[in-house]
């Protein structure tokens, strides 16, 4: 698919997924264009974990209610490893997971499947400690996302943009 | 181009551009890509400027030192409507700003271009105002980035990545 096909039907699936697996070489694609974002002083500080099917996601369902990952065939965890950033420098962890977001939201879509941006569980602190516990992940890392991937189970709700030239200007702020 | 060509050839192009004007529906497509990106709450935080010649990129070389920008033919500011948040809620400027820089320097790249995600000037605060008003920029408003996009005066410096194993693990921190 080319990339601006994928940019423009990328969604958000919010909603249920087929049970359908994902073959672990697609799971490894959409990973690794993840990990090919660009990173802040290239410190290359996000990871991510394959969760290649259910046995690997219910536990998560335990700490996180939501359908997307109640029904996905498989997912990705992704978290940044803050130990990487050197004491007293700056740190790029949120720029470095949403690039890296973008590139396996895109990628699952050039592949076939609906994916979902799910960061909200993990804001809680409660949950974000439980979630990482479940994953192995160590205290120090922040668990960001998880991101559900799988056919869709239904064409999924999609949300309006709002008009290009409220947001786009030439030259100069609010320009036309 | 296809996704995983354009994710896998995209790099930081820090050194100069050849002075080759970019067409204004090129840098629409790009600028479009990026407003295209998801944003949380779907609140649609970004906005872009189109800087399409040197007149309007070299005001705000006076204040922003950097080859890339003193070279190329064209860039886009990108900076976020913080006015739009309402007051209380969480706030996901810094994701909503980095998936719409991926989508932009993905679509550079596929249409051929160089492109840098030049952010580090801005996060001096004295910057950050002058370049604002150097783009008519409302003083709420945070200006995250400029990014210079032209065709490259050479193949570029490109910054190896760490062995995928490092940071990929499937079913648990760590496993392989």
């Amino acid at each position: 698919m080319i990339v601006f096909e994928a940019i423009n039907t990328r969604y958000s699936h919010k909603e249920a997924f087929l049970p359908d697996p994902v073959p672990i070489t697609d799971l490894e694609k959409i990973a690794s264009a993840g990990l090919t974002a660009p990173s802040g002083n290239n410190r290359q500080t996000v990871q991510l974990i394959i969760l290649p099917d259910r046995k690997f996601i219910d536990p998560l369902c335990e700490i996180v209610s939501h359908g997307g990952l109640a029904t996905a065939p498989a997912a990705i965890a992704l978290l940044t490893d803050t130990r990487i950033n050197p004491p007293g420098h700056m740190v790029f962890d949120k720029e470095n997971y949403s690039a890296a977001m973008q590139n396996i939201l895109l990628a699952a879509t050039a592949l076939g499947y609906s994916s979902l941006w799910l960061d909200y569980p993990y804001f809680d602190e409660g949950r974000q400690h439980a979630a990482k516990k479940v994953l192995g992940i160590p205290e120090e890392c922040r668990l960001w996302a998880t991101i559900p991937i799988g056919k869709p189970d239904g064409p999924g709700s999609r949300r309006d943009k709002l008009p290009l030239e409220s947001r786009l200007f030439y030259g100069n702020y609010g320009k036309h």
